[in-house]
């Protein structure tokens, strides 16, 4: 039964098993940690054939020695392979070192000191610069603008993309200088930017002439279903409509190969990736191009990717069943929560009773079950209704994991329960 | 016979043999590269047993699965084989990927941005930032610091450090924020900072509170004979004369195993280095940690660092007295020119008379020897005497290397005769 259709003590005599139950959890000493988007060890170790690559070959197809200095925008036969993916021509597609958040730090950085192509300054002698983020979103976004001072301006996040038009309200602003999306099985929500959303915010004026969509396909292979999504062709799409500079599009290998040792790209218009390239040849010589080679050798082509994918699917999906299965069973019935199956990706975000989002978290916390802070998902930590919560499902073993959420739902029936008895 | 001994007849007959020797040379369709400090494939070739580690192991010493996120710091079994090379407590030694430029680049950002621990206010928002230039010295040094509009101000380096007069005179300014120094080895002089020079520039009074030495020891142990230079214990100096924040030490291992995959370092104060980490979380979740075992695993130690040192000293030591040889056989007798002779580094500082050295660039280039450009080693690119040449010897063969430095004294004497006889 739903909690309105309760009375006083139903919710109290619910409340009072509940609390035993988790007492009995807290006697367990549990330690379980659903914090982090991490790969699980079975995940790695899909690609542990990469741990003893290159091996004796260390020339690239084109005739690289990748053990000395050089080659900026990384190897050829690398970025080939993530081209199709990323959906931008292999010439302007770069190719880093570990981590995508850094190509988007330093794009912010260069950014903010010199401007883009189209700026007429730089961002950072403006009076404000301003960010759109669609929320709940990836905190790391977040936490990368606020570092530098960017203001963010939180958007509601639809099932297939921002909200339009509190977005063409907002970019009236010439302050408002870009926005962030994750396209594809956005974090943490797992929607997906669809076709006719992506045009829109291909084709909208904006009264900042150098507005740009940073589009962080981090889940673009990362299929939870048989339904392989197709990202929106972002790129084509902006390029159609007057505006090639306006989208960059990052992705990475953290989640296909190794989280602490992939590789990652940047794509965009041939003028911006000629500026990003410039400004990067003064931070450094070029990529770890013995890990690129790794990785090429090891996957070998685009089809090796999605082959790749496919095994991490058969390890992942499962455990978002899961995940499903006990929210279902614990919480369905009464009516006070509600959470995403999401598609792809690597989170399923539950939304709780509006202002009970801390408390689930702290009592989580309290019996071993670490979480993402309350309001993480949400520019400045800030979630309006405090209510809703990541989980991040892929690192736990199924057992743990199963454990985790039966707490988790515990934790989300005391607050509920806790609430309606003190209204 | 010296030019000056010469009589104008005697220097156009040079003049004529030389052009007629260069003609001969330039028909000879040559294409070698002097311009950059790459290894050797020879060199590369010593660290060959990386291309197949870490293999099956890819846990490090203290547990950590090296293929998953986290460790911002980098592994402490690898940070503990470079502490003692960089004079740095192991726990002020950060571990990064594979370009230490990309440290000094980073420091720079933050420093801007946020300003150091000890700053009123960040860099950015100072009506101007200066930093001293020890010159000749690394281009890409300058380079950075033109990319953020910091203002470069040359100081004459000698053999023993910068001129310590001028340099005390300049720290008067509060504008002046640092300093950069490669203080053993130096790029492209083979100066060695003494450890008097060092302690002066540890203990001097800076009008700024957040002076800061940028300490490049990218040769701290690539010597060239026997004789091992020790670095001067730049953090030890500055912390008994109450400066601790005042040095930031970078190393790295581009001239150790692979220039193109390589790890890098950053050793500072424990608050410096709690300042670096701070920022550089926003912008990545850790470093390539496989990469860093890969190195932990096969260095083994910090003596095995120095035993693949004298490794690369066999290879290059013989191509370093080559260059000399050269440069005494066919410029000795004219006194037109001086050379450093380095006991260790990556770099031979050529002098030829004043306003000379674009020329004899030039004409080196129209035979086939490309050189780095003329005032490449000084701020803006500009060598106030045009006299500065700066040679690479350490990628070509032996014979290449001997053919361009043959072609390099030829343009020498051409470009000295033509000045002489101008006159």
């Amino acid at each position: 039964m739903t909690f309105d259709a309760l009375t006083r003590d139903q919710i109290q005599s619910l409340l009072d098993e509940q609390n035993a139950a988790y007492r009995t959890l807290q006697d367990a000493g549990l330690k379980l940690d659903l914090t982090r988007g991490k790969p699980s060890p079975e995940q790695l170790d899909l690609s542990n054939d990469l741990l003893a690559l290159p091996g004796d070959d260390f020339v690239d197809a084109s005739g690289i020695d990748t053990r000395n200095y050089g080659g900026l925008t990384g190897l050829l036969e690398l970025r080939e392979i993530f081209a199709p993916i990323m959906q931008v021509p292999v010439e302007q597609v770069v190719a880093g070192d570990n981590a995508s958040l850094a190509m988007m730090h330093d794009s912010l950085v260069f950014a903010l000191f010199h401007g883009t192509p189209d700026s007429e300054r730089p961002w950072g002698q403006e009076d404000a610069v301003k960010f759109i983020c669609p929320a709940p979103g990836y905190d790391r976004h977040f936490h990368l603008l606020e570092e530098y001072g960017i203001e963010m301006i939180p958007v509601a996040l639809h099932d297939d993309g921002p909200d339009l038009a509190t977005v063409r309200e907002l970019v009236k602003d010439p302050e408002v200088k870009g926005m962030w999306l994750v396209p594809t099985y956005g974090n943490p929500t797992g929607s997906v930017v669809s076709e006719a959303v992506a045009a829109e915010l291909a084709a909208m004026e904006t009264a900042a002439p150098d507005f740009r969509i940073l589009w962080d396909n981090a889940y673009a292979v990362h299929h939870l279903t048989e339904q392989q999504t197709k990202t929106a062709d972002i790129l084509g799409l902006c390029v159609a409509s007057g505006h090639p500079n306006r989208p960059v599009i990052f992705a990475s290998t953290s989640k296909i190969t190794f989280a602490g040792s992939g590789v990652c790209f940047m794509g965009s218009s041939a003028d911006n990736v000629a500026w990003y390239l410039s400004h990067l040849g003064k931070r450094t010589i070029g990529p770890d191009k013995v890990n690129q080679l790794r990785h090429s050798r090891w996957l070998r082509s685009t089809e090796g990717v999605h082959a790749l994918m496919d095994r991490h699917r058969a390890i992942l999906a499962p455990k978002f069943e899961a995940v499903a299965e006990i929210l279902r069973t614990r919480l369905a019935e009464h009516g006070i929560a509600s959470w995403t199956e999401p598609k792809g990706g690597y989170f399923v975000s539950l939304d709780v009773p509006d202002g009970t989002a801390s408390r689930v978290i702290e009592l989580a916390g309290a019996a071993g079950v670490a979480m993402t802070p309350a309001g993480a998902a949400f520019p400045y930590g800030d979630d309006p209704r405090d209510r809703n919560i990541r989980i991040a499902p892929s690192y736990p073993s199924p057992d743990e994991l199963a454990t985790a959420i039966e707490v988790l739902s515990t934790c989300v029936l005391i607050a509920a329960a806790e609430q309606s008895l003190a209204q």
